[in-house]
């Protein structure tokens, strides 16, 4: 039984698939396995033909269409999956699983932060420094306030449960409508926008699919009230940057903690990093460089034993959702 | 029995003592008293010669002692006293009182917020977004990470009990050196500089006396580890700030998250503003605007209570510790 295992060129070593980590993930399993380690400008094409799980990033997708045909599972070290979607390059037989809940630790903190930052006007306190301007502004407690988290799987669920640990109102756009055992209100996409006057805070943090982008755009941010923080911890294209950016200068909006864009690096003459009162954050909220690789192979290797017991697998992309 | 209460021009009116809030926080006891409110550049010395109890804030010492008898306590709606030592100005048979605690849940969010924002390298985000630089530093989450806490009164209580529900391994140094429930290890002043090498964050939140003047200097802020980040929400003359601008431009410590400075408003030439990873806030960390007065107001009819029943008043200042 083969699992290929693919690097690329370039990457930081904290996201390096190794032979031996993957090994160690399977435990008791890897006696039955054959790894093959390639990087993926020195691909073993012979050994893709011949293996059943796949496991990288970045990921070839056509080069595993051509020559992965024996390929039962492909995994990839990532949450989001926008750019493998539609899955018409899986082989046939075989499903896509991601790594989406690896980063829930270190999201739920970075979100708990954002909106103590936009409370207590941070983004607003950076604007004033940047002139040398003591300019105070006095804040309440974060507690009894309401945040409206946008998308409330892995990543907005974990910074729902500190929210309410910090006495907040959490609130939850869910695509199911379904409660949650963190959120005290959940509403469904088509009740959206009848949450956001009641907000104080609008957290962004679902996957970036046919139905979420654009989703937060000028109409949406309009309806905010006037003191209202956002953040963005999903995908820059989920929210409208020029309106958001636009209210900010009209002196509308608390503040807006961003940690998406597009493209990414953001470019030395991009119009946010001088926007007032928007912090300017460098795609880090929710990565945790210790034991990621560890995590999204703890995943993976749950999904072989999974499979070769005949069980569902977790974590499979559904290529009709986007996530 | 006469309450006399004082009133200073120009501040904000959520700072104001009304002789309505002082007559809701006596209750019944109201029933007996006399209020006379006067603004400070407008006294009623006669009344102020008959005055049992004085509530007010920014003092003027040497009225009260001149006229101010018959006082049997003075009450000030701040928590920091230090402009008030030494209490050679307080008639013989009055005690001094202060609002110590009524800080506690808004510093408390504060102090947790400065806390995060270290930890995950805001201060670095904000240099780094001024030059129009993306530039990606990941962090691990904060739990497990140790704080030491300078000063475990009301203030550094409320970030300590806040700290260890995130996880966090929360150390004091308390004068008194004894156990606090919300403290895993409590060093006394002498033992401060033995914590420091294993601290993550440094936290002062305490009040300037004799003792805490200085007590955080070029020495104690080199026994950091260099990923460091330091708070101050105490006073400014507690830390030596020209030490820890040195060490944030040689690149030492991860940043710091500065409420308090010296003068404020801090002139727009002041050096802060542009040190690296050295975040300004124009000292708001503790400011809770909402009920405000009501909660200084409740300790004064506490003790005013007290005192008619001969008990033991709360919040006395004590000259000689000078808080």
């Amino acid at each position: 039984m083969l699992i290929y295992i693919e690097n690329v060129p370039g990457r930081d070593p904290a996201y390096r698939i190794s032979a031996d980590a993957v090994r160690a993930a399977l435990g008791e399993a890897a006696r039955h396995c054959e790894l093959v380690e390639c990087m993926s400008d020195a691909p073993d094409l012979a050994a893709l033909a011949r293996a059943r799980y796949f496991v990288g990033s970045r990921l070839d997708t056509a080069r595993i269409r051509e020559h992965g045909r024996g390929l039962r599972m492909v995994h990839c070290t990532s949450a989001g999956v926008e750019a493998y979607l539609p899955l018409d390059w899986l082989p046939p037989q075989a499903v896509f699983t991601n790594s989406s809940g690896v980063h829930a630790d270190k999201a739920g903190e970075f979100g708990l932060l954002a909106l103590l930052m936009l409370n207590d006007r941070i983004p607003l306190h950076a604007t004033s420094q940047r002139a040398h301007r003591w300019h105070r502004v006095l804040s309440t407690p974060v507690r009894g306030k309401t945040v409206l988290i946008y998308g409330t799987g892995a990543l907005g669920g974990a910074v729902a449960e500190r929210a309410a640990l910090m006495g907040m109102q959490v609130w939850g756009v869910r695509r199911s409508g379904k409660p949650h055992p963190s959120l005290h209100r959940v509403f469904t996409p088509d009740q959206f926008e009848q949450a956001l006057p009641q907000a104080d805070f609008l957290l962004a943090a679902c996957p970036l699919t046919a139905a979420t982008r654009g989703a937060i755009g000028a109409r949406q941010l309009a309806l905010l009230p006037a003191h209202a923080g956002v953040v963005n911890m999903a995908r820059a294209a989920v929210m409208d940057y020029g309106a958001l950016a636009d209210l900010l200068e009209q002196g509308r909006l608390g503040g807006a903690v961003l940690d998406v864009f597009d493209p990414e690096p953001l470019p030395a003459d991009a119009r946010w990093w001088d926007v007032p009162r928007l912090m300017v954050i460098p795609h880090v909220s929710s990565d945790n460089p210790v034991d990621y690789i560890e995590r999204c192979l703890a995943i993976f290797a749950r999904n072989v034993a999974a499979d070769q017991a005949g069980r569902p697998l977790e974590n499979v992309v559904d290529a009709s959702l986007g996530y």
